[in-house]
């Protein structure tokens, strides 16, 4: 028996040196370091995201998977998957900026309504006389004596984490101090006078965005984002309920992952902000159903198995400290309610702030992401009808020969002109890959230059139609103007992945439309949330039968609207009423068991006729 | 420089083996590895109760300490302190009985009157309907509909931790379960049919005691006591809050001991009365207001120090989960309120259980220990008037050169007669020390028989006064008689601590009677409480001068009434209101601020006259 062996692998150009034993993938060893590599599939070898170039060093072979993903051109040139990959020597290693999970563009802003603070949370500043041999009052005594005596404040509790820090603060600040009162619990004391904070945050299953926010006046204090570092662990929900269903660790380690970012986020914001973590009194999270069940540790194996029944449904007050967030210590974060196992408290969130529960127009919410969430809205009807769409990553451009997340270089607009073809990427970069709105751009083109037909097939006797690795492709971009050094193209397959994901969605509404016994022709707003759909050119996706042609219909772009959501739960208790109002009787559709979805998502798959 | 080195070191009789090395004492590194030595002193050379004999191998040479503890012949022996030696090779090391903290008595039961329950915790069962693709509710959801169904209880939530285990439980168990519920809240799903449990705890300075109780019908199932392992660090209480003040991990290593030993106690609770940890669903712990500190890892600077100062004096209910007990994974503790930082929650456990706040009579009930607190309540008094003594720990054994705990060999009883001495030992073992009530009749009899006279000094000219290393003495048993090989003597220092500690409480019972003003003949009712009070002969601590000669009072020995006091807590929702107007409404007299505490304390320290 040869012993264990590790070899040093050096990855460019960031510079990460890691130990890789014999039998860790590359892909596995780099994770396990902090080094998150793209990957759609979770490591097994199906995706092609996790490219890498092995610079010098030796390696095992290329293996099945890889001689199917990789040309021979590429393979000889030392490029391979890195889950594929072991070392068996000292490596360096180039990670392409596409297989680097970092630096895409994070869309957080909004222009949806303010609304006016009733926090949970309150701050009130008092002052102490010390104790002496004739006033021997216990320390929490002495400050609830002063609560009541200045604010009229009474009856109040606090947890040990928050009586731990008492008496030293107290001594160390001339007994004068800011007590932060939840009800009638003290979360906090701080010296001097400090005003409190509040952590809002949308866990997308790609995105994490997050906002602090002044608890007292409601404004937006510092923003930041981060990539879900749980996408290491397989891109799509289900991959990552599996990933933990099979692994013991899997629970523990996906939930101390995210909650490492959330803690780096929040890092960043009392950074910018010059606050402590002490100022931080109350968070809410939304997310899907799956992300907040991974964030709090709970079971999971019964939500990724028929019938896909949550653990939990209700809403979820938990200590801040129970998950290790660096905040006030009896600070508490609230996770709204759900709808059901696919339509989470992040579809409750964009209900609330595009305030769908509460309008009088016959509306339309569409959320668009790996799941696609969709609420309808209208008057006579009771309440909202909901409903969750399969449509996959295409969007998020997983999936796709050249697909992207929205980073630099990401084609996001495309114009097939008679001569070629006009291109936008972001930051003007060299092309080298295609984003959500780009994939729906070329998509759109390719079908009103006749490149495809109403079915999606690509026209193999037009001349601009090249023959690929996956049969028929378009050509965006050649590899002697990408800035990856390969030709950027669209393929069949790509249209077909583009094609499942809109029959999903397009079966999706005319299911909820049908439900609710909604023509058409009455629907007068949709609403379109998300940050891909912000970026999205709404009259491409029309075009291309993403989106129904609604007569009346006026599109509105409204961004991130869950994270919004978020921070009206996080300021306000009226929100979070109406939040637990909204996951309690909006009505749920689950589309699959329809007696004619196998029908309507068929044909939602055709592209329309013009 | 040497490097660093260690020794093997085997102790005998329990054939303990650890690793020494040359700058830790013996005493330090048997604490470490798990075995306690007795210590009033903490080891710091002044107790000498870490007495070992060195077998065979290499010691640094006894220190000053030592050759003032140790007699010459005991040093020849072999015999050394544990905190003043260091291993200089390997060891083998004897460890006499008196040395360790195992096996003494422990008084648990009580004749104190039984209450109804009126717990805090209910237990429901309830069967569900498994989910479907028709029905997928969450599986709490499911749960709270079928309680709300079959019990009428509505609007639970439930903790993280509790939700956690939910899933799983219910598709192991044919979703039938017992969910045990706190007001609002699911605290615990358990398979089957179960009752609800719960812990009742006095945590004193030198023992704990423990009961585990069926909250439903308040029946006492099963009982333990264990030595609080914090003696290691220190027999008193100051010297422990010194020990914390010290080292900045004292409180973290203090609080893990203390908790470790409360999960030995539930699982031998648990074990005999054949349930698991989970039935086991709310705790009430009582204790001095330095122990529940150190248990809660509450600040304890301010309480060593004056005006000593409680960090908290109201009631705390902390998550079991925090504390590390094995209990429901909602489960809550309760700690009573105190009354200040030195009249803590068991002396409220201890005043309820004797319902000295609801009686009619003129009444004194004391609770005798390292501290002492004496509560008063007459008839025409708005309420209890309470103060706390410094006693000391000379009637627990230490500071008294053959003192020892109430174990196996403690000489209890004592009777001089003209020609000897008649005693009584504990399992009539042969004597190897006295514990408190044998030190109270000693004294006794040492006054009776003219052997010391009224200040305490030993009659020199009598032929039964000895001459030992701390002046005059009395031999009760020669070393060839003794359990010990060594004499057991009552020394002029013993007698001096023994009137050191009569001084303070007979002060404090004069001062709170003259400060409420009760003239002692009008005290009816005496309850003398704690293990150390129910074994006392009254008559000789009367007859030493220890409690006065009150001419109506009935003395009545009601054993460790603290907890009773904290079972009377878990099982009674009625009893923690009284237990929270007992520490509010208690008035509590600081003796050492009294004009005339110091000639007061003079005169206790006499022997009264006959």
């Amino acid at each position: 028996m040869p012993e264990a062996k590790t070899f040093q692998v050096q990855f460019q150009p960031i510079g990460k040196r890691l130990a890789a034993s014999l039998d860790v993938s590359l892909f596995e060893a780099a994770r396990e370091s902090g080094l998150d590599l793209a990957s759609a599939c979770g490591g097994e070898g199906n995706c092609g995201q996790c490219r890498i170039m092995v610079l010098s060093g030796e390696t095992t072979p290329p293996n099945l998977d890889e001689e199917f993903i990789l040309s021979e051109l590429e393979l000889q040139q030392g490029e391979r998957l890195a889950c594929c990959t072991f070392a068996r020597s000292d490596l360096t290693i180039q990670v392409p900026r596409e297989s680097l999970i970092t630096g895409q563009r994070l869309q957080i802003g909004s222009d949806l309504r303010e609304i006016a603070p009733d926090p949970m949370v309150h701050a009130y500043l008092v002052t102490m006389v010390p104790p002496t041999l004739e006033d021997i009052r216990p320390d929490f005594t002495r400050l609830m004596d002063a609560l009541a005596e200045a604010h009229g404040v009474t009856g109040l509790s606090a947890s040990t984490a928050v009586l731990r820090t008492l008496s030293p603060i107290l001594r160390e600040n001339n007994w004068q101090v800011t007590a932060f009162v939840r009800g009638q619990e003290v979360v906090g004391v701080v010296a001097g006078e400090k005003r409190p904070l509040g952590f809002a945050v949308d866990l997308g299953t790609t995105k994490i965005a997050a906002y602090l926010v002044d608890l007292a006046t409601g404004e937006d204090l510092a923003s930041a984002g981060a990539p879900n570092p749980q996408i290491g662990y397989g891109e799509d929900v289900i991959s990552r309920l599996n990933h933990v269903s099979r692994n013991p660790e899997g629970s523990r380690v996906l939930a101390s992952k995210v909650r490492e970012t959330l803690n780096e986020l929040l890092d960043e914001l009392v950074y910018q902000t010059e606050a402590t973590f002490e100022q931080v009194v109350d968070a809410c999270i939304v997310g899907n159903t799956a992300m907040t069940h991974l964030l709090l540790q709970l079971p999971v194996r019964q939500l990724a198995t028929a019938p896909y029944v949550a653990a939990v449904g209700t809403s979820v007050t938990v200590a801040a400290a129970e998950l290790g967030l660096s905040m006030a210590p009896g600070a508490t974060v609230y996770i709204p309610p759900c709808i059901g196992g696919f339509v989470g408290a992040d579809h409750v969130a964009m209900i609330l702030a595009c305030d769908l529960d509460e309008g009088n127009k016959t509306s339309l919410g569409v959320d668009i992401g790996t799941n696609t969430e969709i609420a309808i809205r209208k008057p006579g009807l009771s309440f909202l009808t909901s409903a969750s769409c399969a449509s996959g990553p295409a969007f998020e451009g997983a999936h796709i020969s050249d697909g992207m997340r929205a980073a630099s270089g990401a084609i996001e607009k495309v114009r097939i002109t008679d001569t070629g073809v006009d291109l936008t990427t972001i930051d003007d970069a060299p092309a080298v890959g295609l984003c959500g709105s780009g994939i729906v751009d070329a998509t759109a083109e390719l079908y009103r230059s006749g490149l495809i037909n109403q079915r999606g097939r690509f026209d193999k006797g037009n001349k601009r139609v090249g023959d690929g690795r996956f049969g028929a492709e378009f050509c965006l971009v050649p590899a002697a103007n990408s800035g990856s050094n390969r030709d950027v193209v669209i393929t069949q397959k790509d249209v077909n992945e583009i094609q499942l994901a809109k029959g999903a969605i397009h079966a999706g509404l005319q299911i909820l439309l049908e439900a609710t016994g909604t023509p058409p022709e009455e629907v007068e707003e949709v609403i379109i949330a998300g940050a891909f759909g912000s970026f999205l050119n709404v009259q491409s996706a029309i075009d291309m039968g993403l989106f129904p042609e609604l007569p009346k219909a006026q599109y509105r772009q409204v961004g991130n609207a869950a994270v919004i959501g978020a921070k009206w739960m996080l300021i306000s208790r009226e929100a979070r009423q109406r939040a637990e109002k909204i996951a309690g009787n909006t009505t749920y559709n689950e589309l699959t068991t329809y007696p004619k979805f196998g029908r309507k998502f068929a044909l939602g798959m055709l592209f329309p006729e013009s």
